[in-house]
């Protein structure tokens, strides 16, 4: 028997084999069906009219993933490593909310979490390209996270003294009720959101918030050039690999067969 | 005949000769009107007051296309080829609307189709400068098109939880009806558009907002560093003018001495 | 008298001399007087309250700048090659607004054709680095414009199709009231600015809308990766101006002395 | 005594003793509370609710940050060169608005100079990592600060300009009710801010907005380019490490081989 548990936890934890990825994508249309079913319910039409089969939909999906839970936990060998790791912790909670939802109103809308199971995607395409291009993106913010952090910091107290001027300049009846209102002012103007729920009516304030608006050029472009430059700097990475055996030159262009320094072949 | 079938072959379906030219243009300038033309009519003011100066210039520019249609399958050897290519298609939609509009009502704003057969000016254009530089824009969106879906589905999944997390925070009595209508406010934001047909009026929500927009900062960021980093490479690359005299390759990075397809000398 | 003629030339037309400079400053601040002139006049209640003063201050710029003008024409040795300048024509329309006021009404918003004339700034920055970097930019947009003219096709095209299919979902009763209205709303939406006058309302509507916004992301991408990109190459080639005149290296740093390759002093 | 003097000036100037960091990060958070009490104090149901603590709150950080004013002068050789420091003024703004009030009503939401004592963070992260990435970020910005102050100077004319025509196109009824008004608006569409406070409801208003917001699109690029193009060329010249172990200049090339300052051989 040790050896349809090896291989049932071949199929089920690993995505090498032929059946692992079978079941993966399985999985993986499941937990789509189960976030289709969450976004459907919240729909008040749509929940009224199909109420018993939302309900029923609900208990199978929620049937399956529990299944699951228990057969992962009994396929491997440690059950700690499993339900305490990343993954183990949102499949539990993907499947809790249902239960919870029998004694307890208003837990319905955590069953969100599944949503974080779609990550498991990156899990089947474990081996292929994605993943590496993806980890360049990845790379690339983790090496820009310091630059980032010093920004995002500067962002924050500039945001605070923009906010408490404007609160100062169009006060309560304009819609800037509190200062926390105007960060938020301050916040949606700067990231060029602007939503126009809350906006300047009094000429200086409008005054002030055009300067406002002129600086956040100068630095929605910070972000950006951080990332890009970080970005141009790992591509230009990733694309010399190359480097000739005889003159050990390494500025080859992806395709090339022959080195472009001495002319000798690539291998 | 035959020679008077392919000097019309030619006309109509080459960009090449002075005759063809001109047809190739003198079809272009009809596209454009007959897409204001749907433009126009689709104003009520303007349909009312020109409503039959509109229908008859409606079937003339039909007509045209309609002779056009017939006129490239009899010229062309094998009809099937035009017929079932992306242009036969697309010719074939452009005029069906109006013909399908004597029985069925509502079918006029399909005649937008016809905009995509502006995409003919690419074919006018195509020996000179316009088509190469288009070429590095579309060649640099394919190359990071892996790292752009790896981006839109991290996009996704954020947008799926931001845009739940919000409906449960304001709630269907602050216009965040579903969780659908969420998700839809989430991209709103996220994207930068910010229309505020909804928007966050909870203290909880304006706080949680403003945490997602700083969020979305970095984010931007990411689809243009990804373009911009390959667009610089691509920019940089096309910058050494350098042909092989020997096997004609054309992909040499700028101080290469020897080519990278045949190992001959670059002089 | 020739020679006072020439200095005077010299004093006006130029701005080498410290005269010419004090002339073209001081111009320059009757210039930025006259736009914040016209700008005030437009405000109802400041019009009210300072009719007079603002009514007195705009006869005598407009004196000062018709002196100017009839000055400049006899200064110059060929007038024509003035006149029909471009600050020749800018300078005209400059006045004519007044004046023709006496007879029309309505004319008095032309006189922003003012704002113009600070152009003008240019020419007495002329030596300096503002118009050196001022030049990267103008070159890099310059450089690119032909990438941004079929990106600017491909938008132009997107966006009729975009506006027509949303005209189709939504209808006239959401706002959508003609297909020129749901282009506007295309490109309100794809450059992220986002008023919110128009916005879908309908289920279909939004989510299509929040496909258009997820495109628009990559779209707004690619001028800035253009510009971004053409920037790089054009700063890049501005640091290394340097060249070893002893191994003809030239990627040295902007303050160089010695060469980087073979040791020797640069000149 | 001089010795304590000098211990405790250490501990209260620098961060570089375990003492001194500690009294700077108890100092940070004292900031921190004081910024979260204006914050709250804003808000008027909180204010209404928690009146006296808020207020003993507040006069408690401000003896507490009046004791470390005093204690600073005391404890400096020369007074004078901390009272009129950066740092000095804005510790001493930081308190008077509480004793002001005791006088002047109003003077309360001067209170959130505090935000700025946050600046104090870069005191206290002096030696490390933090700094360094931030002085690019800064360096950059400073580098393009010319680029930057060109673009924002073409940026005004143009938004001027704008702001005018729309104000002839729309008029009053539209809310465009006087040219400050259009330029404002021209602000919020450039920087696709986009509140919808004003817009455009003329159809040549919304054609003309369509231009003006595509125009935007190569305007926004301009600076992120700029500011990409200076951080990409940055973290270009940060990645060669290599010193001059005779002069010890550090901005080498990569691939240097001689130092470019003394011209010696680096190693």
């Amino acid at each position: 028997m040790g050896t349809t548990k090896d291989r049932l936890y071949e199929i089920i934890f690993e995505a090498d084999t032929k059946a692992g990825k079978i079941f993966d994508v399985s999985l993986l249309v499941v937990i789509l069906l189960s976030i289709l079913l969450v976004v459907l319910e919240s729909v008040p039409s749509i929940e009224r009219d199909y109420h018993y089969f939302l309900k029923i939909s609900e208990w199978l999906i929620t049937g399956i993933f529990s299944l699951e839970y228990i057969f992962r936990i009994w396929i491997i060998q440690k059950p700690k490593s499993y339900i305490f790791s990343f993954y183990g912790i949102i499949d539990l909670l993907s499947v809790l909310p249902t239960y919870l939802g029998l004694f307890l109103a208003g837990s319905h809308g955590f069953m969100v979490i599944r949503a974080l199971r779609l990550l498991r995607i990156f899990r089947i395409l474990k081996l292929n390209r994605y993943v590496k291009e993806g980890a360049i993106i990845v790379r690339a913010l983790r090496q820009s996270r310091i630059k980032i952090s010093v920004f995002l910091f500067a962002v924050l107290t500039l945001v605070i003294i923009i906010g408490t001027i404007m609160y100062l300049i169009e006060g309560g009846e304009n819609g800037f009720t509190s200062i926390p209102r105007g960060i938020y002012w301050a916040v949606v103007t700067l990231t060029t959101v602007g939503y126009g729920d809350i906006s300047p009516t009094t000429s200086l304030g409008q005054f002030f918030a055009s300067f406002v608006m002129i600086i956040g050029y100068a630095i929605i472009a910070v972000p950006t050039g951080i990332v890009t430059a970080e970005l141009t700097k790992q591509s230009t990475k990733t694309t010399s690999t190359q480097v000739c055996p005889y003159c050990l030159a390494d500025d080859h262009v992806e395709e090339a067969l022959f080195c472009n320094k001495c002319g000798k072949k690539l291998n």
